[in-house]
């Protein structure tokens, strides 16, 4: 199901849409492809099933991402230099580890086995959001701005509400409690954090409430923002999120059906963390913290897009890296990003959960990433 | 006092020491002369001073350091390209500003002006530290090494004991309380965090110990690093920390009285947060967070080193940016850098205390930056 | 003729082998497919078929090489990027203007249309070549190697006879004479140049010839070269011509036939004038200049590889930039390039001569480069 | 005398300005200072007198420019890093030497040390150009624009006569002939070269005829400049040459004695070649080519600009490089860069000559770089 899906997802390729990296964080369609399901077979496969052959000796090289653990491996940078293995083949790489996947599933397997076959299925279905966010970026950077195909409405359009949850200072309870089936090891331990009171938005940041940012010049006036992000607005001459074009004196969007007029009570996607954070700086607000988030997500409804939060990627109390080449899932990338909370429209459904924490580079904005504000309760105030 | 001070360090100075950046983030001393003296000229003098005369029109230019409210700067890396103004008109302009700041002060002032004051000369206090590292980091690589001059044995010498002092669960207040004079907005709003229970050591890692990690093999040991500190290991050849030379088959260190055999009690300084966080993984152990170091300082002596700790710089809840140019002083830093608390042996006497936040990016060592490890507490050995 | 085989040069390629720029020297096959097109379709018919029609209002944007004087385009770096037009596309392309351009050649036309048509075949003969250079370097820095096809063993093996041509004193004409057909305005006006005696040799330089180089520690003696080539190598850890492998513990070669050992009597190819210069500089020997090469040529066979010379690339006494579009097509490069003799294997048939004037910055060797030794002949020992 | 030459260029210098490189090309003054001593010391004293003594065993390390032959060096980029030795102490080192080089000439000395300080001294007199040029950079680039001292208005003022030299086609002797003293190996060997008829202007263009060049939009025009060029110019925002400022609307050229108005009729200076050859072209001319200028130069006087010419810098027809490190100091440059002929207000008395071949990369400009035009005459007109 969840392997099928993933090519599901490239069903309206074109060949050569498979191969391109135009960004060094997208990678090509074709390697995405190879690399859930080198996880398999390096992971789940070589080393517990006894006669497994190798479908072709130099993929481990070529598919390899970043674990340390199994040497060398193509720069990320080159992984679009690559025309070969070809899309074909890979399909056929897929068909042979599934099938040896079948072969070793319909026997007694181990907890241990069964724990690592369904990190593979959630390894997949974490690339399969980055692979409908790298195939957005081929197209929608491509000067033909080509139509990938028509994504449901689900967004449920933002009311114009306003309305903020309210939540009372305590012990929060944050970190998956291990009861509700597979996490993260970034998820654990569950530990207590003591939160002061603080509001929270009940609906995302729009588009046109965006453009209200843009149209006041707040992109320009250095106070919203970060010492960093204002470099990088200016390093990249950044006037607007990901994926706006300014066309005939209109704001444009490139979405799934191709170069669109911008819907105005969408919520706003595609904005970097410095983007996000001026946004709340300038409506003198700030961003919640992932803790704030994950004690507060009953109170609102999230899904639509990731969440840029105020909490930089750390282990939680208690986190421990796990031993061997599993320990290099997560650990590894604790420093220099920030957290987000929630899920996109182009996350899997059922993988997302309210203790999942995604991180990312604050300058990244390719991923479906969006606007929540939150604001401290001044406790002078609080009869309010 | 303070403004004589910053003079002091600079008294065994050659010229030409003054004038060169041979890092982008180490500035020029004169540069550090200046620039402390332009911020009275330009938040203390000019507004509220009515006669005041600039020393030099263009100094304005050539001292901001990265204040956007004040517009036009030479850009950073620059600033190492400026010959002139000369040493001695920079003392002159010093001479200049402190007898206006005399007269001003001479008179009744209100309580705003009386906080600039002191903000100016913490602000300078800041920059006594940078000056005594930036001339280290000058002297120390030049291929002279020549010696800057004997520095106090002010280092209490780590006695061996390894022992840890065990703080319990619970909620500790963090941030400064305001009723002990002055400290920076970062300090800022004292807040509740609950801590679980944890052991911190009450030494700092001697040059021995660290010797140990590198002897090790660490430095190549992908298991204990950051993937970006891996990165940055291998992109600059890291092998040891800043300043120990490997001259005639045995470790050198630099020091104020020039190349020097590694003392092996001392405190390891000048090592990035890859390194403190490598080293602690190394061990089996982990950096403190900053908030159960603020929680535990009474507990052992600190101030030979800056301290790494594994929070990131972030606002602490109600926290809050000032308005105008000051409010550039602290906030906009706060992503992509690590905390760093305690103070070193540079550090002006009286500038630190328990609730001071200095923060650097992870990859930077030519400050005093030490290491300090801390560990859970298992929960269930508790009666260990 | 012409038009059909770039086609067939394209011919055992996979669709994804079309797409990709490993570096930037290297466009896409599917670039140059599309470029030699639009090179008729801009020059040729829109200015001249009154009723012709655009395949594509973004095609002239996607395939403009360098001309300023079209406008904004691709930059050449992200051609790469681009997975759209598909090459099934590019192909329609090809056909709709290949029609338009029989329909056009059908009728009368003018001189000058006769003119731009042949320039227009004689620019896509120079893509023919750079298109195969380019699918070499796609699949010779590939992981899986793959084969390409079988070249005809057309290269004539090197005697290893070591025989110079001797070539005497005099004025020599340099330069196309205009009497036998199309010529690039480059190789014009004819003109005469003094040459002092001096000795060329009558073969290239093989493969076993280059390992002797490489054998002498010949890449680390900085005695042999150029201070810019020295750097090259240093930074680049040259220490082989493109396309070598050593792989367990011997020399291999990637050729169109996949990695193979090396062939000792093949003419060295792949090297940059940095190593083609310092190769004779160990042979205590000098490269022939583009004008010693020229008066020459008759005196010894060339073909197989393009020839360094020691002349850097600069206009001819006589030689203006045409007006228009057309005078980029030469002139503005005629700074910091070494200029090139004879031609290569992959040079289309009849598509050389000796006047042409081939010519690449001095570190490139993604061509099929080689060398070709020569040396004064000193007037005192004339009679030797 | 030379040697004093040296110290006397420098004597208007505070301290500070010895110091800095705001340029990679541009070296500290204290460099030049010391690199020159470096020069007697190592190829004269240390080999040639027996009991000669280093003055600084780190010199070595720390003035030798780029000859590998020597070892390790401190890298180019990294000069402006030094703050010691002092200023002083390199006047004592050129004490210490020059005494030495006093006491080894009192004495009987081979006709190889004669050369080798004669060499010395002209080399000292390159770098007296490069020190002149370097600190003109220094203090020109500094936003207080110090005066450094009035120079003579030794600069013959451009006569309006806009006059072109005639040169009849014929056999020119190019090259130093041996018999008028000191040349570098560069200058050799004399050679035969046919040059066609052509005209060559007897005057530089002035700051007048290059600012029409301006004010007609040639920057932003590419038909007049090579690819590299217009790359240069739009990365660097270039407009106008070095030193010329646009302040209070109009144009202002930074001098030895300061920011002074433009002066109309100088000759123009400190423009690069991709800006000296567009000029060229937008005058429908061209640069002479180095031989040209050697065979027209008793026509027009020069001197007071370096000249751009249209040569590549590549060794005579027997040019043959020097065994040892001295071999290093002019072939292994002869790649990538363009040839200068005359010489510059900046040249040492008697330090230049018609067969002095100076050399630069084509997009520099800190020398004192000037513009002469020349135009083929075509054969058809010659009757004109």
């Amino acid at each position: 199901m969840v392997r099928k899906r993933t090519e599901e997802i490239c069903s309206t390729l074109e060949i050569e849409d498979y191969v391109v990296q135009p960004l060094a964080d997208v990678s090509p369609p074709k390697w995405h492809l190879g690399h859930t399901t080198w996880f398999f077979e390096t992971f789940v496969l070589s080393p517990n099933l006894p006669d497994y052959i190798l479908f072709n000796d130099s993929f481990p090289y070529v598919f390899n991402s970043y674990y340390e653990s199994f040497g060398a491996r193509v720069i990320r940078t080159n992984r679009g230099n690559l025309s070969r293995p070809t899309v074909q083949e890979i399909y056929r790489y897929r068909r042979h580890v599934d099938e040896a996947m079948e072969h070793l599933l319909s026997q007694q397997i181990s907890d241990e086995l069964d724990m690592l076959t369904i990190l593979g299925l959630n390894h997949e279905e974490q690339h399969q959001e980055l692979l409908a966010t790298d195939i957005k970026y081929i197209l929608g950077h491509n000067p033909l701005f080509p139509t990938y195909k028509e994504i449901s409405n689900a967004i449920i359009p933002n009311s114009p509400s306003n309305e903020f949850a309210r939540i009372n200072e305590g012990l929060y309870y944050i970190g998956n409690n291990r009861d509700k089936g597979f996490c993260f090891d970034n998820e654990l331990e569950r530990h207590a954090v003591f939160l002061p009171a603080f509001k929270i938005a009940k609906e995302l940041i729009t588009n046109a409430q965006y453009l209200e940012f843009i149209e006041d010049g707040a992109y320009r006036n250095h106070e919203y923002w970060h010492a960093e992000g204002l470099d990088w607005v200016k390093n990249n001459n950044i006037n607007a999120p990901l994926y706006w074009y300014w066309v005939d004196r209109q704001w444009r969007n490139y979405s799934a059906s191709g170069l669109q007029p911008l819907k105005l009570n969408d919520p706003v996607a595609h904005v970097s963390f410095y983007e996000a954070s001026a946004f709340a700086a300038w409506k003198k607000m700030r961003l919640p913290t992932e803790f704030e988030w994950e004690a507060a997500n009953s109170q609102f409804d999230w899904g639509s897009r990731w969440e840029w939060t105020g909490s930089a990627y750390l282990p939680y109390s208690g986190y421990s890296r796990a031993a061997g080449p599993i320990g290099e899932y997560n650990g590894k990338f604790m420093v220099n990003q920030m957290v987000l909370r929630g899920a996109s429209i182009v996350t899997p459904p059922g993988h997302s959960r309210s203790s999942y924490r995604n991180f990312f580079h604050p300058h990244l904005r390719w991923q479906y990433t969006g606007i929540r504000l939150a604001q401290n309760i001044d406790p002078a105030l609080s009869i309010e």
